[in-house]
């Protein structure tokens, strides 16, 4: 299949070439970034981002595979299009990267039924907890007692490893979803369960992230510390979904009947960026408070109209933000010639590992329901957006050094290229 | 009608009320704005600029003057929640804001028919060179030569009644277009003549706007100077638009096949923003590459699709940009019990009066041509949004003092104020 695809490839491609000569403008402005040269280089994540995410479509594979090699390609380590951490601009597409990241999960929310999860409930939510405990456990056990040469990571190991534990929970719904709809699998009794569990497992993580950049910001790791952050995120997810759903519908039906123009992605992305301002005063993430937004108007009747409105500007930002992670990490670490990178390149291959296989496990954590375990275990495999999240907020608090956050980067790259090719085999074979 | 619409006010407006308490957790994080405060300052500028909007077309009056409105509110002289040039935010602020006119002007370029206007032709080129000279040439002289108490301009007098004479020239096609289908007028021989005219208004506006930004950084004025930037302007938007629709087509034919999500949204938009950033090197305006970008995509057979991509994310930046113009107004200079401000009042209340008889007598620009002169030159009065891009343009270079920018600000909302009302009150004496 990718053979067939291959011939279409230079096509599209040849759009990217523009980009390749960006640097030259951008460095012959002498090093400072300005309003013309930062326009310059988000036209070019967006053009890169979006063209490398068709390309990896046509070749079955999420498009959130084609913005992280987008970032690649033009971060320091290659083209230098993007600015690193301290450079002039930087701050600004940090900002551009914060709002993709607040729209995804906004819409994530909007696309999450509480309801069909309540459905699955026991099955899923026991394979979504086997699927956070195994992965969790491993990656800690493995991140503390292994030799990482070269990771050089500055934080209390301790910490470092609950944060490594930490970006293996995750599974991407989006990913998952996408492939078995394109799969034509969405109504089978596995997808049920795979994405009730997902999404439970997106609920967890994001739990599990509150209490990890608390850790982060904090330093030190108390069983007190951590049970009251844990508590707040999952109090504050609840609070903002029941008070929510008693305020806001009718709030909603008043707004959707007004008639200025861009009234319905104005105040309801406002709604978004107000309560996840109001997570993080109290303690919690910003992504939680974005994720509940999307929860609280997806119960009330115009979650269609909202989606369609705010889905533009999601796809918009999105991709920075993922542009924006890919050009973070260290390319010369996939150079097999430079001394040291093979002992690193072991750590991300054992780290890949055991992210598949912790993930596979989970498909046997509901005993009781029958259902081909294997097709659930591979549908958990992919971490996306959500362990993407997880590994820049680490970098971010300067806990994850730059090695250790470019194997993560491989990690999730990895479980996200490998699941819809499972996926597809898997199927294949049952004679689907 | 403005009686029949009172009563629907205040349900609306309670939304408003908690942006009212936002001031209050921004004082309490101690002066440092962060990510929280900044998403907050985005969120109440959202939902004040939308819902003063409402309020505003509700009353038949455009949106953009609720949006200024909620600026005034918003900004320091009141509430304080918009940080103002310096403060911790504000530079992020700006950035979206300048996304936001960028994003406008992209659409008044995919909404300009090239081809209508080349229609209407010379009629509507005599009275949009009337509406510019005249306003152009009363506003210098008055600025020149007037007495100006207490406005405090630093700049070089003669730059600064140049930058007067620029704002005044502006014609806000979007106004007049919104007005004029309102009354059920488009088909009409005055409209037609209208729209023409606040086209090639819009062009000439957005070419004097380069010219004055380059006298605004370089500071001083000669003939070969502004011969120049005129000439850099004009080639620059002859030069995109004739490659751009010999190039652009194909390439956009191909990425409207592609499936990846937000693709179309994606590529347009970058495409807008290099052109804006190309512009700005070759030393025109950003504006004059965003509204190039669009003129160039209106004539694909795509135009449709991008505008209907585009638009909500110019509904979502815009305001932004009306609203933190409508915060830089200093609006003590309102209060009349305050020392000199009867004789600012009196500057504002000139130039206002100025800016309307100027555009005026615009209607008796094409005499060979029969049609009704006062309704074609009421037309024309609205400034709006590409006047306010002036005044802000000002500002930022430092050229317009506080006052003289507060009382640009006061005559372009008058106008916009002005023009609705009297051309409904026009149409219904000629008995339409």
């Amino acid at each position: 299949m990718i053979r067939s695809v291959l011939p279409r490839f230079p096509r599209s491609l040849i759009l990217l070439v523009p980009v390749l000569f960006l640097p030259l403008p951008l460095a012959g402005a002498g090093g400072d970034a300005g309003l013309p040269n930062l326009l310059l280089t988000v036209a070019a994540m967006l053009v890169a981002g979006k063209l490398l995410g068709e390309a990896a479509e046509r070749m079955g594979l999420p498009a959130v595979l084609g913005e992280l090699t987008a970032g690649l390609l033009l971060g320091a380590g290659v083209l230098g299009v993007v600015p690193a951490a301290g450079q002039p601009g930087a701050d600004h597409i940090r900002l551009l990267a914060e709002l993709g990241v607040i729209l995804l999960l906004f819409e994530v929310g909007l696309e999450t039924d509480l309801k069909e999860m309540f459905k699955v409930g026991p099955a899923a939510l026991a394979v979504a907890a086997v699927g956070v405990a195994v992965p969790f456990a491993l990656g800690y056990l493995y991140w503390l007692r292994g030799p990482h040469a070269g990771t050089a990571d500055s934080g209390d190991p301790v910490t470092v490893a609950i944060f490594i534990g930490a970006t293996l929970t995750a599974t991407s719904v989006g990913i998952t979803a996408r492939v078995l709809g394109d799969l034509g699998k969405m109504d089978t009794a596995e997808a049920r369960i795979i994405l009730g569990a997902a999404v439970i497992d997106d609920v967890i993580g994001l739990v599990i992230l509150s209490v990890v950049s608390g850790i982060a910001a904090g330093g030190t790791v108390t069983v007190a510390g951590v049970g009251g952050t844990f508590a707040v995120a999952v109090g504050f997810l609840v609070a903002a979904v029941v008070l929510g759903n008693l305020l806001v519908p009718r709030v909603a039906d008043r707004v959707v009947r007004m008639r200025a123009r861009g009234i319905v992605v104005g105040i309801s992305i406002a709604f978004a960026l107000a309560l996840a301002a109001l997570a993080a005063q109290v303690g919690s993430a910003l992504i939680i408070g974005a994720f509940a937004a999307g929860l609280i108007l997806r119960e009330t009747k115009h979650a269609t109209t909202v989606e369609h409105e705010v889905q533009p500007v999601a796809a918009l930002l999105a991709p920075i933000f993922f542009v924006n992670v890919g050009a973070a990490a260290d390319v010369s670490l996939l150079d097999p010639t430079k001394p040291g990178a093979g002992a690193v390149l072991l750590v991300a291959g054992t780290l890949t590992l055991i992210a598949i296989l912790g993930k596979l496990v989970a498909g046997w954590g509901a005993p009781w329901v029958r259902f081909h375990r294997l097709t659930v275990g591979a549908g958990m495999v992919p971490r996306g957006e959500v362990g993407l999240i997880f590994a820049d907020v680490g970098r971010q608090a300067g806990l994850l050094s730059e090695t250790t956050f470019s194997i993560v980067l491989i990690m999730v790259m990895a479980t996200t290229f490998v699941a819809p090719v499972a996926l597809k085999i898997i199927f294949a074979r049952r004679g689907g």
